[in-house]
């Protein structure tokens, strides 16, 4: 059976990136490891190595995108867990099976990696990603 | 200067433990390492290891707490990030010095740990735990 094997990130929807910054990287100390825009995303993120896995800041760069509403509706906050697992396939099979709600019922392939949404409506509200690392 | 070292856990509120073992447990496949019943908080507690850090299910054991109220609001979801720090009075020292709002100006000592919650305020709408473990 398909394993979780940690988490791979928490992503914080925020609205501007220097304010964000503020307080990740100014107050609480944090090291970025780069700021990229991800056009897929259409956003911009900076990634934060934390422990073994990672804190990264979304700043959407359209007002279409899912993070954007979410920053309109809250004000910014924590977005979505993600979760590296070890063969999305099998994992997405094995919640379908059991009637999870998957916003992506096969995995979006990205160069090094597949990913793929679960439903907040079939977790309590938290809009988990799975990653599977390919190269 | 102090230095968070790793996520320790993201709580995520829930209004019921067996429909949330429904989801985390049965059908994600994750390995509770126990449910406990914390009366300094109200609550009770499923710890999920995840990797190096932990997921925690929290459901309220009284309609007073902050978890509750965020679950007659938004029905659940994440509700809190927690980092481990390797000093968290000089920790909450610099956050004051820079002007960021905390919840506790001093940490809360439990067997084994201190902890200290920043105010979402300050934070971009993330509420922040510190934790430091003394033994």
């Amino acid at each position: 059976m398909a394993k979780i094997t940690k988490i791979n990130h928490i992503a914080i929807a925020v609205p501007d990136i220097e304010t964000a910054l503020s307080f990740w990287r100014d107050a609480l100390g944090l090291q970025i490891d780069h700021i990229e825009d991800v056009p897929s995303q259409q956003a911009t993120v900076v990634f934060i190595p934390v422990g073994d896995s990672e804190v990264e800041l979304v700043k959407p760069t359209s007002s279409e995108t899912g993070v954007a509403r979410f920053i309109a509706e809250r004000g910014g906050g924590m977005h979505h867990l993600c979760f590296e697992v070890d063969n999305i396939e099998e994992m997405l099979a094995t919640l379908k099976e059991k009637g999870i709600r998957l916003i992506n019922e096969s995995p979006l392939e990205l160069p090094g990696r597949k990913m793929a949404f679960i439903h907040p409506k079939s977790t309590g509200g938290v809009l988990v990603e799975l990653y599977q690392y390919t190269s």
